[in-house]
């Protein structure tokens, strides 16, 4: 199929990454045909809601409301996938793959529901799925997985793959804001969704790792088997704190090999502020890798957004359309019957920790966390419980502020439902680990 | 040939990177296998010195001093070609090529000066080269041009090439320490070559920049048309200064639009602190492009270095078995066609500059030096000049950094010869520009 001077694309979902995909295949014709030496045409466009106004002029193109019309024509080589959501999503995809289509898609949450399935799928069909767009937008992590990096065992991954909870965490240390106040004007401003629930509980970077630690690792890893954590309960005070002693607060998902096993984690964490993630401001992601051989290296830039994730999709196009991205996924589908490296139980994972306790300001307060720790092997490193508090004005109680040594997961959720118990704990409590 | 289920590797140099690549074929052989779905066998290595003792066990494998071991066995697919400068590895891969080799390098001196004619010899034979490992070590810059940005067009490329530059200025600052002191300890860790002048001069990073301005805009650049200043001059007085305004000095190497003419340049540039380029201490490299639909994408790490290089080269390799590096160079090939941008010239090139003077400290001199920046429309916009000089111990003369508006190189230039025909003006003069 590659090998005909054109290259029919039909685009399915014509929102905002959609739209950009248009307007670089239209702008960008001639240099395309240059690198790939063929006509990249797009013939149809599938949209849920015809009548809608478009930011792009799709001139005589056939748009249509059905999948079907896409899946009935039999020049349509590839299908640009990019609708949201699990349902019609994987239905769609299924039918295209069925039909002979081969799919290009951005949808992360798709992938990593049903991944699986639709790549054997593909497979048994010798069809092709690029995703690229998938994870960290215009970044080229998934490439650099499956190609630049194939000499290497990957030591570990640590990224930042949410620009909006990055955004989040920026602005609230930037401009000493709430982390209600940020989240509000972000909303305003359309960088967070009206229902930014999976961006702030850690859901969709939790999704986009296990993606990328599958590429990496071979290791299916389920959300319910990623310690995860969001950020809705950091407080500005945990920034101002953190910064004190040279650190910021990222969203991390890590992906580590400790010995033969793997530590995989999405978390608030304490970050080194002179290191590259612990720079990486605003809605921008970053993923630091470690391989053997090559050492660090840190792939950064726009996680999201139109015109970056279209940018993605279309470098998927230019690989489909000179056939390697049949190749590499191949090279995918092989990779999944290698022996994947096993999880560590999540009570294992060792690091250090930040613990912040809201609590009564009262006598023996202290000494009670202190002696619940200490019964379960936990170390204190530092302590800070400043005489007052002119961050926040609630009255009668006190930030208590703990830093550990290292220790690990299973003891410290041990600990922390019994210091949750104590009278004098009130509200939240915070646990980040530190990444050192 | 990529269909065969072996794929046979002779490699040609066995020093530093030689090794890497042998230490990584035998260690990864299995995940290398379900990759590519081939077994890439190391069948001929052919080195300088057959006597020579060798960090790496070379097994049963034929070690010969004469490359036409290689060239006369038509069992070799693929020859990794990992050998500095230009003659023999000129010829070597000529010779290699009409045998019906592939070739992969790590060789940037030799496709800078004669990639063109290389490649359009592998074109005629239809043969493939691989050259990822050639510019920036691990870091899959080459990859990231041919591939993930394939739908933009690039506004700018940022980056810094040379590992020893910089390891050079991050020490001279860190541990404020003179060139000449940091140089010497490089050169004893074995850091910098016993004849650093490529990479302390600019060439080696010029050399990578013009590989990578021509994958980007399709333009040819010679050395003699970037403009390019070496390190060597830099005094810690520099670091000091830019640090105090908010800068680094970093060996900038920069491809950039301005309009419809492209501004090639490598040079010692005051790079902002807290951006990522002013950030990149010690050996490592980074690049960072800015292409019309990603935005800014930054790519950082190991840019030189056994494993990293090594690494770099296997990357080439798994794409060469797989048959995805030869769709690549035949899109490389057809850029070779593109409508080239067209280069400013040198004397255009705008930004604004640092400029420091080592001058006799008497009446006047300010004045004088400001006339002749003033009679060709250089705008100062900050001036120091402090009274007493205690980074360095010369009596008599005293250091003058001016900080002009946005300017020309050419009005600089012509400024700077009158300006260095001043009585009052001693030893060095620096100008560098100012990124912002």
């Amino acid at each position: 199929m590659t090998e005909s001077p054109d290259l029919n694309i039909a685009l399915v979902g014509c929102g905002t990454v959609g739209t950009g995909v248009v307007r670089i295949l239209q702008a960008s014709q001639e240099s395309l045909r240059q690198r790939t030496g063929r006509s990249l045409r797009l013939q149809q466009v599938v949209v849920r809601n015809i009548g809608k106004q478009r930011d792009v002029d799709l001139g005589t193109i056939p748009v249509s409301d059905d999948i079907q019309t896409v899946v009935d024509d039999p020049q349509i080589h590839v299908v640009v996938h990019v609708v949201g959501g699990i349902s019609p999503a994987r239905e769609d995809v299924t039918r295209l793959l069925q039909a002979g289509k081969d799919v290009i898609t951005a949808n992360k949450a798709l992938l990593y529901a049903h991944g699986a399935e639709l790549f054997a799928l593909a497979g048994r069909l010798k069809r092709t799925i690029c995703f690229e767009a998938a994870v960290a937008g215009g970044i080229p992590i998934i490439s650099a997985v499956n190609t630049a990096l194939t000499g290497n065992r990957i030591i570990s991954i640590e990224a930042i793959l949410n620009g909006t909870s990055n955004f989040i965490l920026t602005r609230m240390f930037d401009r000493r804001e709430t982390y209600d106040e940020v989240l509000a004007e972000a909303q305003a401003r359309g960088y967070a969704e009206a229902d930014p629930a999976m961006d702030v509980d850690g859901t969709d970077a939790a999704q986009k790792l296990s993606i990328l630690t599958q590429l990496a690792y071979g290791t299916r890893v389920p959300l319910e088997d990623i310690v995860r954590q969001g950020i809705q309960q950091i407080e500005l005070l945990d920034l101002l704190v953190a910064a004190e002693l040279g650190y910021r607060v990222k969203l991390l998902a890590t992906s580590r090999l400790s010995g033969e096993r793997l530590e995989v984690s999405v978390q608030p964490t304490l970050v080194r502020a002179n290191r590259a993630i612990g720079m990486t401001s605003g809605a921008d992601n970053i993923i630091s890798i470690e391989g053997d051989a090559v050492g660090l290296m840190r792939l950064s830039g726009a996680g999201a957004g139109q015109m970056p994730t279209a940018s993605a999709v279309l470098a998927d196009v230019v690989d489909y359309a000179t056939g390697r991205a049949a190749i590499t996924f191949q090279s995918i589908l092989r990779l999944q019957h290698q022996r994947p490296v096993m999880l560590q139980p999540q009570e294992e994972l060792s690091r250090r920790y930040y613990l912040r306790f809201t609590v009564a300001d009262r006598p023996h307060v202290l000494a009670d966390i202190a002696d619940i720790l200490g019964r379960h092997e936990i170390s204190i490193s530092s302590v800070r419980q400043d005489e007052t508090d002119d961050v926040l004005d609630e009255s009668g109680v006190a930030r208590l502020v703990i830093m550990t040594h290292r220790t690990t997961e299973g003891r410290l959720r041990t600990a922390d439902q019994e210091i949750a118990a104590l009278s004098s704990v009130r509200g939240d409590r915070i646990r980040m680990p530190i990444a050192d």
